[in-house]
């Protein structure tokens, strides 16, 4: 269990404990996978002496085994049973790091145990995460694998006068196929739908002429994938060839630039870089790319300014685009694992297929 | 919009703002639906003046329209835009209330841009949202009638040898034909499974002799049904016969028990006491349900000791279980509104079904 390691480090940075609510952070620490906690109280309390337990709702008694774990009933507050274990283990006061996604409601009512200063978890957390071991990168790179599979299936679809959302589903289907799930919902955009980057799919049936952008993930063991690929239904509009080999461009530019020393945002730079010299910069609105791991969004974010510096087995997406109102939009994203300079572990064609 | 009435209610009691992140309560006072925020600040910033505006990241830009927005970009620091919201909308410190699931992380910045005392928005909005009105019960009601249209597909399909995740797969599927979608992922509990009221449909086959818990929900422009219904393959274990009994009968209690001016609580203990009755008390390990509406857990909740007074247009679930442990379970769950007394949203057949 990664447990221990993370108590050696709240020690060194004289925190006093954490509380950590279900999600991949516990999952990373613990091994712990407990889906859906809901409105109810879920939280293990750590502190710097080592100790810990869980505090849980009674519905998981028959699920939750092998671990120090209160559980509390419907009727009951959690909150007193929270404030026992708190005094228990010697936190009724201190520097607590908090599970960053926890409700906020959680939050508010800790507040009201003691006088605690309270710290993201992700601070800590993530310098663990953010480098992967050879584990991880081997269950990322199957995650990618089904991502490329699936692509070439969806090129042997007849996709003229589907409907976006049921694209949407014969890839969500078609991940589930290979891989443990989703690592989010399939983004299918068409026509000038593209122009929206978080798009959802709806109604729209592709047509001749039409650029599709297909954004989707698969997930094993935990790990996620997340690629995009846009593709033409027949010619599409001329402008949108020129964008896209703009952002094909860019993608390269900043997959090259990717190497163990080099700063996040100097991979954000080769890819805005590109878009501006095209005179698509203020067309380009969201960063290059996203850590991947666990989470579908994780550190080190490419964004410009960042100064994180990229070291050996960090694993992010590179995905720029340019997105035109009334037009449509380009967006091709892969991931990439830093081993020295950049691996990409998604391949899929890259360069624009007209179907 | 329902905007107005929440700014009048937060200056009745006293507080001076509130700060709302994406979800059921945005959209229900403001008709905003805005998904996947993830880990990018989006909030609606309402001030007890009737002052509002939304900071969204610039993802949205061409999304959200005819509303008082403003956009921050990736490279910016959205906290320092938010306090600048906050200035112009006179709103540095007092008293604000939160959504009750935003971000914790997201909280924590917020504490350190002023002297700031944090209260649950639900607290106040609960109120409005629990008593459905007349448009709402209508959706409710239509989302309850896929979910028994869906039992009705089910009891059509060969079970024997299906394993629980495609029967899984294949109950989302109809629901998603037949409404916008799921409420929550569908369980399937087979066999000794059915002891976890929160299992995940994993790989075991269903076999004769199996009992099968069912619990899905289909969800209506924005509203949740949520059914659970246990069957038998062929002929069960005599003392699974015996506990579905008496879940049926609390059930039936239950709902008998429920009209106006009834504390939820007695509800609750309606239920509580049948099986108590049948001596099966220990196993009933949750609450007997939970309000029901644009969230698929909300107020008001049907938990033993809960004094909330039953009104007119109150939506819930009412689903007593009995779990045993290396046995089996059995839980029937129905959406009740009251109207007087209760009226099932759900009719899908309650007596055993032996396929």
């Amino acid at each position: 269990m990664r447990l221990e390691d993370f108590v050696r480090i709240i020690r060194e940075r004289n925190f006093d404990g954490a509380l950590i609510s279900p999600g991949t952070n516990l999952y990373y620490l613990t091994g712990l996978s407990i889906h859906e906690a809901g409105e109810r109280l879920t939280v293990l309390v750590v502190s710097a002496d080592g100790d810990y337990r869980l505090l849980a709702p009674s519905l998981y008694e028959n699920t939750i085994m092998n671990f120090p774990v209160t559980f509390w009933r419907d009727w009951e507050n959690p909150y007193d049973k929270l404030a026992w274990i708190l005094a228990e283990l010697h936190l009724s006061s201190g520097r607590l790091l908090m599970e960053d996604t926890m409700r906020a409601d959680w939050l508010m009512n800790v507040m009201r145990l003691g006088p605690f200063e309270f710290y993201p978890l992700s601070s800590l957390v993530r310098e663990l995460r953010m480098r992967k071991d050879k584990h991880e990168i081997e269950m990322m790179g199957h995650a990618a694998k089904v991502a490329d599979r699936v692509f070439e299936e969806i090129l042997s679809w007849d996709l003229l006068g589907m409907r976006e959302r049921e694209l949407a589903l014969k890839v969500e289907l078609a991940l589930r196929e290979l891989s443990d799930g989703i690592s989010f919902p399939p983004i299918v955009a068409s026509g000038e739908n593209a122009a929206n980057p978080h798009h959802e799919p709806g109604n729209r049936r592709l047509r001749k002429g039409d650029i599709v952008i297909l954004d989707y993930g698969a997930r094993w063991k935990g790990y996620c994938s997340d690629i995009t690929r846009t593709i033409a239904l027949g010619k599409p509009d001329g402008r949108l060839v020129e964008i896209y080999g703009v952002v094909r461009e860019a993608q390269e530019n900043a997959f090259r630039a990717v190497g163990k020393g080099i700063k996040a945002g100097e991979v954000d730079r080769a890819a805005r870089e590109t878009t501006e010299k095209a005179g698509y910069g203020m067309y380009f609105i969201h960063r290059t790319g996203h850590g991947l791991g666990l989470d579908v969004h994780e550190e080190p974010y490419i964004a410009q300014n960042s100064g994180t510096v990229l070291e050996n087995g960090m694993t992010f997406t590179i995905e720029p685009g340019i997105y035109i109102p009334g037009i449509g939009g380009v967006r091709i994203e892969d991931d990439v694992v830093v081993e020295g300079k950049g691996r990409r572990l998604t391949k899929a064609e890259r360069e624009l297929i007209q179907l």
